[in-house]
């Protein structure tokens, strides 16, 4: 048992010999303190002290499940059989709190009953549902393990998933998204709150999941989902309605501070005055009343960062840092949880110091008894967050919608580090080193996983060296992303004669004040502008034929059009980028740019072009030009992006890419590079930049390590 | 003891000896139950059961102590003699919360010390301290004992104001407003809300009653203030601060519903569904988990309704309206406490029916068991509010900053009532009967009191008969309220003149629909609209000097009017007012009213002219015309208002006046009568038609009943 656990955690730190004995230490107490038979789950001190009596929470599934499903996936699916096997409890428990159907796991149990004292911090907690189902998806997404699916995650996933319509519903005060009230998140230094962003998240993707296992066991095994469906009264609404509370799902950005607010008012609250007295390294708990803590903007524990580790994929690495940086600001680490999150995300964010001090605290919590109290027994969930910290963290590690990713960097003080990791049976040897990155496939027939972004695949036998490429400019250049309107053709006088045209028609004066604050704005927002001064009131059915209106006179207009409306240098721009070897994508919001690319005559030359009707955030947030890397393939950090507005820099520059202005210097100030046209972009150059600064920067960062 | 009880309660009813008798029932029942020593207060089951062990709780102050006051002042002054011999008591338990200064009164109690188990409905209560003090109010005020105010009252109000302060902030993100986070109002089917109506009203009344205490006391026995500042520490700063808190008090609106929300996140929870199973008169606690509770739009008992009943005024009675229509739809009335206030309300706002059924609630909960739980003792509280419902809801009692006021109706069941109040020693007989309100002093020297709104004086051996004025229309005219642009003298051309210059110098455009857009804005809104075009952006400071250059531009113009300014029939429609008898007051939202009515020539012609700095709420809130009719001294029922803008029209209506518009028909059509300009204005025929319409209505009156 424990042969094959130090075999596929494959632990090494180079010149580090104490990390790698804590590290060590750490999995033997997780892997010791798990059950072997399906009956049972982790507890939060393991075998080792009477705290907690004994009882299992959520952070068996949250927090050690991740590091078992890739070095020991019997124990997982073991801890995943227990949920299973207590279903009925959960059953029941979801009963106590009048859920007519469903289940509700309870917060602290061993029976499966619920253990809890106080409801606001015990069941109040409703995320431990999705902390089960987000389980379920790492294990079945590890192992492959479709046989569990079916036979007991799928009634899990849909059992489990009932409650979140229950206690969600869409509101119609906020235009209809899914809001959900009086839970209690992770951070417990909050209680009965409205909106909690982990929570809203984390069910999310739990409905999606459970709507897509749905899907999937229909085609997999139609007799067997017939027979569950029965069994548990499952109608085929009930799934299309968990689609669309996940689609509705309300998370909020504050649009001052640019996070994701915990909930509803927390934002409102004052942040807690400075400890004036008392032992600061005492939890605020023991010191103050819980009334004194709700009120105040203080967390307990990484929360909403939390949320962003375990289902952040799809937010920007921009808003990572934003979030990280506000929440460490209010946050206490009361909960020796905390540690191991805040390290995942600083290394994501490139705050390397701060992952290490992280690292630390979640390392070394019982070795050095940190929080003063192992001898009521260690931490279980902080020591598997070492693991959490050193491969999520350091290696970069997510697996999200089936995929494997990788990211590694190695922290100053280490020579080099290695980890393994179990893959549908293969396994995978991770080596980070001061030069690169090596990866070797010691078992199994192959493996794919994205490396920085990139898709890679080693079969059996087969290794992989690859340079480090932690900070942007490191990557060579490999794609190209063009902006449409005002790059490639000049849309924007075509836009503006159609508002015009529409203008005469109802009366509406137009001058050149109105056409430049239209600029940059989308169809509707245009037409408020316009209708600021329309003579009359228009009601919504009407602007919705406005619209549809100035849309087909612009589609009319850009029928007509034909390659001598390219922009000078357009085409050779594009084509002599494709010549250079580099991939080709088309970033336009503009859902009319696929036929505006077939009239110039170029629409061939685009390796891909973003469908302009899945983008949810305009520029300059970096969605679209994210999607545009996503949809080639290539790293965000390998390509460059070509804009003329100031919205597109910033979008381009946040997402990580190199950004070339093409106008005037002034309103482009933040791009890399500005040229006055297209006619001045030179691939060949942009290549040899990109080069030379990658070679610049890891010449630097070998002397400094 | 007794025999002064039943000769100050004075209690009749005509017609209705069972609702006589459940009357007395139910205050003898409160009076044998309250302490005579001071060492004690009046448990919620007063002597009759074990249900709550004996505890007091605030409803012994918020329900209990109002009929105490006026009907038996020496059980009020024992009661809260009782709080202050406690004070130590809830210093400690404040203490115990985490607060360095101050008092918290414990939620349940016998010695002082909390003694209830779930803080979130318990000590989260934090309104306890708020009712003890507004209880200090109402005994001071009808009792005039200043002796107790010194002595006792000032301390407690002190200490427990100072609480405030710590549970609540200035918040950056609203404005600078007070915003008081993690709290519980008296609706329990919340828990831990943020900004709960109740609370941040009540709170604004007790900060401000501390303060004018504290500046009385320095005033009235600058010894003893010295005295008790220097034994609490309590600094000046402190008493500004408590200004402060009050004045910015967060007591928003909804702007969709016109309701103050009973909380920050309220409005958004789903409401609750229909119950589908049990018994619906159960309370929902036995039957739903707190969870399902809280996570819906379901009031346990009357919440934001109570602190119009307590703190009420200085809302409009069109406010109040709405919000009883809101919140009577998802009240579940589980507490006993709930009917009171809900008749109280009804009545106010002309809810006949609805206050009857909830009077005969609040009446009969124990005689005809109507919760089925009167062998755990009486509800003292709802007993105690069957006499609020019939003296502040039938009778319109309220004690408001040191005055007493009535407004009785008579409900269609009776033929007659009759009930007494205390009043700084003298005895003031109330009897309502179908032909109006018979008011007699039957002991003491004097008695100065509202009624409907008009200040009366009874001395010694005096009577007063009045008529019915329960219905707007059935009030005499007795004032006219004027406004000024448009009505008295056209000063909007001037106004545009202003706004023309100004944008002339700025180089902004200047047109019809800008001007037309500006009207009935104000100064900084105009100047936006203005800025909406201009060819570049302006700083606040920017704007500050172009709106001062705008009035500046303004005041030069009409400090060149005369008398030819006046609109055609101006002078003598207000003349011809004042021959008539009537009083005669300006409405006007502009802080120029005074200057121009100088140059105009007719300042004298005005008995009261509204200073615009004090209104808060512009048209069309009815805040204007009502602190005109209070100028004035006239009820609003008894004023007639002129306006030529809908909004004007819109105000004078919610304030309850007749309204006449100056204009076009088609823009005015809320208006009573429309008129094309003051020429046509005929004072006497407004007289005589609403006195012609009381008269009918008086008599349909007379008919139905």
């Amino acid at each position: 048992m424990f042969d094959a656990l130090w075999r596929n955690a494959d632990l090494a730190v180079d010149g580090d010999p104490r990390t790698e004995q804590a590290l060590r230490f750490n999995l033997f107490h997780v892997f010791q303190s798990s059950s072997r038979d399906g009956h049972s789950s982790t507890a939060a001190k393991g075998l080792t002290g009477e705290g907690y009596e004994g009882h299992y929470f959520w952070d068996a599934e949250a927090f050690m499940l991740p590091a078992m499903v890739t070095l020991a996936p019997e124990l997982a699916r073991g801890m995943l059989t227990y949920r299973h096997r207590t279903l009925e409890r959960a059953r029941h428990h979801a009963r106590e709190l009048n859920h007519a159907r469903g289940a509700l796991y309870a917060w602290r149990t061993i029976s499966g009953d619920e253990c809890s004292a106080y409801f606001p911090s015990g069941s109040a907690q409703y995320h431990i549902n999705a902390a089960v189902a987000w389980a379920i998806r790492q294990y079945v997404d590890v192992s492959g393990d479709l046989g569990f699916l079916r036979d007991h995650g799928a009634e899990i996933l849909f059992e489990t998933a009932r409650i979140w319509l229950d206690i969600g519903h869409f509101n119609a005060r906020r235009n209809g998204a899914f809001c959900i009230h009086g839970v209690t998140g992770p951070d417990e230094y909050t209680a009965l709150v409205d909106n909690n962003h982990y929570t809203n998240r984390m069910a999310q993707r739990h409905l999606r999941d459970a709507a897509q296992v749905a899907h999937w066991l229909a085609e997999y095994d139609p007799r067997f989902f017939a027979e569950l469906s029965h069994r548990i009264d499952l109608e085929s609404f009930e799934v299309m309605q968990w689609l669309r509370a996940a689609d509705a799902m309300y998370l909020p950005e504050d649009a001052e501070l640019g996070i994701f607010p915990q909930d509803d008012t927390f934002l409102d609250k004052p942040r807690m005055p400075t400890r004036a007295h008392g032992d600061a390294k005492r939890p605020l708990l023991l010191e103050l009343h819980p009334l004194s803590i709700y009120r105040h903007q203080v967390c307990k524990q990484a929360d909403t960062l939390l949320s962003l580790m375990l289902a952040g994929d799809g937010v920007s690495r921009e808003a990572k840092r934003r979030n990280f940086d506000y929440y460490e600001g209010v946050t206490v680490h009361d909960s020796t949880l905390s540690a191991s999150t805040f390290s995942v995300i600083a290394a994501e964010v490139g705050e390397t110091d701060k992952a290490w001090r992280y690292f630390q605290e979640t390392l070394r919590v019982d070795l050095d008894d940190l929080h003063g109290n192992a001898a009521h027994g260690v931490h279980m969930a902080a020591m598997a967050g070492s693991w959490l910290a050193l491969c999520w963290g350091y290696g970069g590690v997510r697996i999200n919608h089936g995929q494997l990713s990788l990211a590694p960097r190695l922290p100053d003080a280490w020579h080099g580090y290695r980890f393994g990791l179990q893959w549908r049976g293969s396994h995978l040897r991770v080596e980070v080193s001061q030069t690169g990155v090596h990866y070797s496939l010691t078992r199994g027939d192959e493996v794919s996983f994205h490396h920085e972004g990139e898709l890679l695949q080693l079969r059996k036998g087969e290794s992989l060296s690859l340079p480090h490429r932690f900070a942007e400019a490191r990557q060579p250049l490999r794609a190209v992303i063009f902006d449409l309107d005002g790059v490639i053709a000049d849309t924007a006088v075509v836009h503006r004669a159609a508002w015009e045209k529409l203008a005469q028609e109802i009366d509406a004066p137009f001058d050149e004040v109105l056409a430049e604050r239209m600029k940059g704005v989308d169809r509707r927002g245009s037409l408020e502008i316009l209708l600021e001064r329309a003579p009359r009131a228009y009601s919504e059915a009407e602007k919705d034929e406005l619209g549809e209106r100035k849309n087909r006179y612009y589609r009319e207009q850009i029928g007509s059009f034909g390659p001598e409306n390219l922009l000078p240098g357009a085409r050779h721009a594009v084509e002599a980028t494709r010549n250079a070897g580099l991939r080709v994508a088309l970033a336009s919001a503009s859902r009319n740019a696929p036929l505006l690319l077939e009239r110039l005559g170029i629409a061939d030359l685009f390796d891909y072009i973003v469908d302009a009707s899945t983008i949810e955030r305009s520029k300059p947030d970096p969605e679209i030009f994210l999607a545009a890397a996503a949809g080639l393939g290539v790293a965000p950090a390998a390509c460059l992006g070509v804009e003329d507005a100031a919205a597109g820099i910033a979008s381009i520059r946040a997402a990580g890419m190199v950004a070339v202005g093409v106008g005037q210097r002034e309103a482009l100030g933040e791009a890399d590079v500005v040229l006055p046209g297209l006619t001045a972009f030179r691939i060949v150059e942009f290549v040899e930049d990109k080069n030379r600064a990658t070679a610049e920067r890891a010449e630097a960062s070998h002397i400094n390590t």
